[in-house]
């Protein structure tokens, strides 16, 4: 089997990222990452994003606020970002606190700094098959690792398994957009085993530990793996039970090392679309 | 093969109308029916959705214009129907003539008075699942008729051929809802008979007149047809040969007097819930 590194997706990306941060001179693009709290995934993803958009020459602000901040007082400090000028890009960190109108942070942001794809007019976008949308970067970063693998999916059969708004349904669409021929699985499904294995491409999206073992991968099957979950030794681990497909599969991306670590580079790549499109618009 | 008529359905909604309807008193819910230019289709489509809403005691207006309308001529119409506070729904008849922006009328259209599902504000909704969403009328009459049959899509084996935006993706999407296994096919699937004879029920919006023949239908599945199409005789037809599934199929709608006839009693009760909702806020 071979395995898919979201290392070597990355390096291919930033590649392609510097020569295109050239044209830009001084005006380097400017990420916004708006945190609610202390939560140490959100930390660590931050921490991963900024680390990424950095090293790339990109410009990252973080705007931390306390948990017990209010929707009104959220709302307000939200609209500043959202409107700064020099602002090209707003990452906001999910879930937000209960007291916080989630849907309603969702609607006021700016679809053109909507880099995340969290807005409606983007989701339509994404459900629409439009070019201009920003999809859900996890989503995107799937995608960005079947095309670094030169899989073509035309008429492929792709089992999606995971309906979510932030993974699950926006790679469905991708995946149509790419002509694949898509099966979105969820824990309602009945006779999982037999629909995972008659696909020729399984991402699992499900968010359970190694849930996906070599009942449900096919022969030669592509496994991309988009879970990150904790194991009985809380160890980093995905949604597939990697050591069991490994006679199986012909290529299977790893956890960790593998979706995950192409996702801020998907960010990287949005940011700097935002801002080329800020300064032709 | 049992035949799922939808004369039965509208009868259902119908009743189900009515006795919401004696809510209103006087301020009858009212439904504007923008047309441009004079297609058949067109005009068959709005005559068929007047009778039927005029026929429940519902209110309709039309607002023809000439195919030649400029953009800027009928965005302003647009936005006088729009705006217009005794108008409950809007049922906007695409496409347009290529000189209008549809794209911008469809971003332009209140989501509240959006009963046909074409704002980008609903579109979403849809595809988040929301249950505020108006779906496409079509795609939610496929969901009607499957209930009104009294089949639990739990878990099933669910496959949709056609991805479009008016019926098979908001479809899919409805149908992920019902907690259904879904697959979508469309012109770039491989080996379509095959996955057509695996699912359980089978929704044809391909816009193919008979090509889902009994090569595509396994044992009992049940199948809905949204097609409509004319024959090599110039007689109405679906995307499912009939008469070749009949003795495969344990359920199916024929076309003349299946899904299409359920269309416009979804378009009426989404009307209602318009007009409620705007009573209510």
């Amino acid at each position: 089997m071979e395995i898919l590194k979201g290392a070597d997706v990355v390096a291919a990306i930033n590649e392609e990222l510097q020569d295109e941060l050239k044209k830009f001179g001084k005006e380097i693009p400017h990420l916004a990452i708006i945190r609610v709290g202390e939560r140490p995934d959100d930390i660590a993803y931050e921490r991963g994003a900024m680390k990424r958009l950095n090293g790339i020459g990109l410009k990252c602000s973080n705007y931390i606020f306390p948990e017990t901040i209010t929707h009104e007082e959220f709302t307000s400090e939200f609209k500043k970002v959202n409107e700064d000028k020099t602002i090209d890009g707003i990452l906001l960190l999910r879930p937000l606190p209960k007291q916080i109108d989630e849907k309603a942070i969702e609607t006021l942001i700016d679809p053109q700094k909507d880099i995340d794809g969290i807005s409606p007019m983007n989701l339509a976008k994404v459900f629409a098959g439009d070019d201009t949308a920003y999809a859900p970067c996890t989503a995107e970063a799937v995608i960005e690792m079947i095309d670094f693998a030169g899989i073509d999916l035309t008429g492929k059969r792709v089992t999606v398994v995971g309906r979510s708004l932030v993974v699950g349904k926006p790679l469905a669409m991708l995946l149509l957009k790419k002509n694949a021929t898509v099966t979105i699985c969820h824990t309602k499904t009945k006779e999982m085993e037999n629909t995972c294995k008659n696909a020729e491409v399984i991402i699992a999206a499900a968010g359970k530990a190694k849930m996906l073992n070599d009942s449900y991968v096919g022969k030669n099957a592509i496994v991309i793996d988009v879970g990150i979950n904790m194991d009985e030794n809380n160890k980093l681990c995905g949604d597939v039970d990697f050591e069991t497909i490994k006679d199986i599969a012909a290529m299977a991306t790893p956890v960790p090392g593998g979706v995950g670590t192409v996702t801020t580079s998907v960010l990287a790549k949005h940011l700097i679309k935002a801002a080329k499109l800020k300064k032709i618009f």
